[in-house]
C-alpha cells in the first residue's frame, strides 16, 4: 500500500516557522526517536529539573537543614500559587495553592462550597467527568445529605451552556466541571457556564487538569469561584507532583460566611507553630492547606513555571492550536479512508491541547504502537488519544506518529 | 569560668565503640562541623538521594515517560508500604501505604474509625497531642457530631495506662494518640494502652511521626488497629515528603463492616484505569489512596529504607538510646548548675529518639546556637530539643553542642 501524500503543509516547513520550536531542546528526550503523544498525561522533564533537584538535596535539604523552612520552604505553596496564577491562571496573587492531590483538593473545595451554600442539596456536573471529579462529588453527596445532577453529554464535545441552564437552579449549592474534557478535549465556555452558574446563585468549581500550562485561563476576570488542576500534565512537574487550588478572594475574604474546608492541621492554621490549643484558619489561601508542603515535589513545577513565564502563555496556546490542527487534519486525510473519525471537536475555540481520534481498534493500535516507542494514550470506549505538549512537541513527532497509526491500522486489516 | 569535666565516658570513646559509626559518612554533611540536633524534625539526606533523583528524572520520568506507571510507579505506595512495614513497623504486607500528608491521612482515618464505630460519641486523645492531630480531631468532631475527651498530661511525661483507662468506656469510638510525644519524647505503653482502647470496644490510632525509623514498633503484634506517620523525621525522606498509613489487615478485610475514607479519589477505587460510573472502594490498602501517587516524594524514603534494613531497626534503637541515654546525662552535669532539667522520661523505655533540656532562657539560647551552626528546636514553653537521629548523630556531635549550650547560657548570666 502507498503511502498517502497528506495536503497538508510539511511537517519540516512548519517545524521551521514554528516560533517556540528551539524549546523542544530544553526537555530530556528531545533527541530521541520516540514520538510522545502523552504530554497531557504526564509531561516530560525540563533538562533543568534532575540536576536541579540533586543541587537542592545536597544545598538547601541537606545544607540548610530545618532552617530552609523559615528561610525558603514554608512559602513555597503561596509563592509558587502566585507563580502559577500569574502565568497561567489569570489569577492576581493571594487565591492560588500549592499542595496535596487533586483529589484531595477537589474534597476540601467542593466540601468547603457546599458549607457556603446551606439549604441547597444539589451538586451539578457531567458524566463525562474525570472520574476522580466524580468519585468524590459521589461521596461529598453521600456524606453530607445531597443529591447530584448529572449533565448528559456528547462523548466527542462536552457540556453546552444550555445543558447547564437547565439543570442549575436554587437547589444547586456547585457546579463542578473540567474545562477541557479529558477525552474529547472539548473546551468548555467558562466565563459563560460560570456566569449561568452564579445567576441560580450557585458557586462554580472549575477542573482544570488538561488546561493549565496550555489553554490561557482568566479566573479573576470569568469571576470563577473555585478552581483545581494538577501540574503533571501541561505543568511538566513529574508523576504524581503535587495540585493546586484557588479561591477568589472575596469568598476568602467574607466574614459572614467564612471560607472553611474541612481538612484542619497545623499547616493551615492561623499561627502553625504556636501549636495553640484550637484550629484557627490562617488568614487568606493558606487555609486551604493541612499538612507539611511537598517541597521536593514543588521544584520541578517551579522550574516549568519559568519556562513558560519565558514563552508566553499565549505564545503556548497558539502552537498548541496549530499542533491540535495539524494532527486533526493529517488523522483525517491520513486515516480517514481506514474508517477513523475525530472525536474532538473541530472549532478551535472549543478543543483544548489533545486530539482523540476514534476507530474501533484503537485498543490493539495504541498496544502495537507502545511497542515501536510511539506513546499515545488509549481511551474507553475507542479512542487513541494525542496529547501534544506545545514546547516539547514537533510537527514531525505528529507527522511520524500518525504515519505510524496508519501503519498499524493498514497491518491490522491484513 | 573553667568548663565542667564530665563524669560520662568522653564522646572519642563512645564513637570508636559504636558499630553504627560509618554511617555517618552516608548522609550530605557528615563532613560539617555543623551540630544537627533536628534530625527529629527533618532528617538529613543521604549522599545518594541526590544522585538517584536526578537519574530518576532523566532515566525513568524522562525515559520511561508515561509508560513508569504501569512499569513501576503505580505500585509504589503499596511497595513502599510493605518494606517500611517489614523494616520499621512489624507490620505484614498489604498493610501499609504511602501517600497524602500526615494531617490528610489523620483525617481519612479519624473518619473511617467513627463510621465504624457508630453510635459511640467520643474521641480520646490528650492535650499535649501534636497540633495537627488535636486540630484534625477537632474539624471530624464538629463536623460528626462528637465530642472530644482530652487526657491531661504531664508536660514532661506522656499519657499513662491508668489515664487512658480513666477515660474510656462505651461512648468511645476511637483513641487517637502519638506513640512518642513531640515534645518530652515520652514513649508510650502502646500495647498497653492499645489493649485499654479495646477493652472499651474502642478502636486506636497511633502516630508514630516521631517513632518510625528510630523506635521499633509491632503494630501487628500490638494489635493495632490504624496508625500514621510522616517520612522526613528518622526516614530522611526529604521536607514536606509523603507519610503513611497503616489500617489491619482486619478492618480491611471485615466485610459486614466495611472499612471506607471519606476522600473518594481514582487511584483509590476498584479499577482506576476503567474509569467507570460509581466509586468501589479497592481492596485492601489502596483504598486509603485517593489521588495520583507522589512518585518523586517516595523515592527518598525508599532510599532510607534499604538503609535502615541494613542496620537493622533494633541496632538504630540501640545507638538511639545510648545517644539520648548520653545527652540526658551530659547535660544534667554540664547544665545542672545552670538550672537546665531534663525535661524528658529519665527511664529509657519510656523515651523516644529525642530529650528536651529545659531552661527559662531556652529561646534566647536556641537563637544564638543557630547564629553558630548548632541547630536544636526550640518548643513552648522553655524547652531546648535535642532530636539525635541514629544513624547521622555522632557522640562528639552531641558532646559538641551540649558545650555549646552551657557557653551560650553562661554568656547570658554576664
Amino acid at each position: 500500500m502507498t503511502p498517502v501524500t497528506p495536503a497538508t503543509p510539511g511537517p519540516a516547513t512548519l517545524d521551521a516557522a514554528d516560533p517556540l520550536a528551539a524549546y523542544r531542546d530544553r526537555f530530556v528526550g528531545a533527541e530521541s526517536p520516540l514520538v510522545y503523544f502523552d504530554g497531557n498525561s504526564l509531561g516530560r522533564p525540563l533538562r533543568v529539573t534532575g540536576p536541579r533537584l540533586a543541587r537542592f538535596v545536597d544545598q538547601e535539604w541537606g545544607g540548610r537543614l530545618i532552617r530552609g523552612w523559615d528561610e525558603d520552604w514554608l512559602a513555597l505553596p503561596e509563592r509558587v500559587g502566585d507563580d502559577l496564577g500569574r502565568v497561567c491562571l489569570g489569577a492576581a496573587p493571594g487565591q492560588t495553592v500549592v499542595g496535596d492531590s487533586t483529589t484531595v483538593l477537589l474534597y476540601k473545595l467542593v466540601r468547603a462550597a457546599v458549607a457556603l451554600r446551606p439549604g441547597r442539596t444539589e451538586i451539578v456536573l457531567d458524566r463525562d467527568n474525570f472520574p476522580t471529579d466524580r468519585y468524590v462529588a459521589q461521596g461529598v453527596a453521600a456524606e453530607c445529605g445531597l443529591t447530584l445532577r448529572w449533565i448528559e453529554t456528547d462523548p466527542a464535545g462536552g457540556v453546552e451552556a444550555d445543558q447547564l441552564a437547565e439543570v442549575v437552579g436554587e437547589r444547586t449549592a456547585l457546579v463542578l466541571l473540567s474545562h477541557v474534557a479529558y477525552r474529547s478535549a472539548w473546551l468548555a465556555d467558562a466565563p459563560r457556564l460560570t456566569r449561568i452558574a452564579h445567576d441560580a446563585g450557585a458557586l462554580v468549581l472549575w477542573d482544570l487538569c488538561h488546561s493549565a500550562g496550555v489553554v490561557p485561563v482568566e479566573l479573576d476576570a470569568w469571576d470563577v469561584d473555585l478552581a483545581v488542576g494538577c501540574s503533571y500534565k501541561y505543568l511538566n512537574a513529574g508523576p504524581g507532583a503535587p495540585a493546586w487550588a484557588y479561591v477568589a478572594r472575596r469568598l476568602l475574604e467574607d466574614t459572614e460566611r467564612p471560607f472553611v474546608q474541612p481538612v484542619q492541621g497545623w499547616i493551615g492554621a492561623a499561627d502553625s507553630f504556636a501549636m495553640g490549643p484550637d484550629y484557627r484558619p490562617a488568614p487568606g489561601i493558606r487555609r486551604v492547606l493541612s499538612g507539611t508542603p511537598p517541597v521536593l515535589g514543588m521544584l520541578p513545577l517551579r522550574d516549568m513555571l519559568e519556562v513558560l513565564a519565558e514563552a508566553g502563555i499565549e505564545a503556548v496556546r497558539a502552537k498548541s492550536v496549530a499542533l491540535t490542527s495539524y494532527a486533526a487534519e493529517l488523522g483525517e486525510e491520513l486515516l480517514g479512508d481506514l474508517g477513523v473519525r475525530l472525536a474532538s471537536p473541530r472549532e478551535v475555540e472549543r478543543r483544548g491541547g489533545h486530539v482523540t481520534l476514534d476507530h474501533p481498534q484503537m485498543r490493539e493500535v495504541t498496544a502495537r504502537l507502545w511497542q515501536r516507542d510511539v506513546l499515545p494514550d488509549f481511551r474507553e470506549p475507542h479512542g487513541l488519544r494525542l496529547g501534544l505538549s506545545p514546547l516539547s512537541t514537533s510537527f514531525a513527532e505528529v507527522a511520524s506518529g500518525i504515519e505510524a497509526v496508519r501503519h498499524e491500522l493498514v497491518d491490522l486489516r491484513r
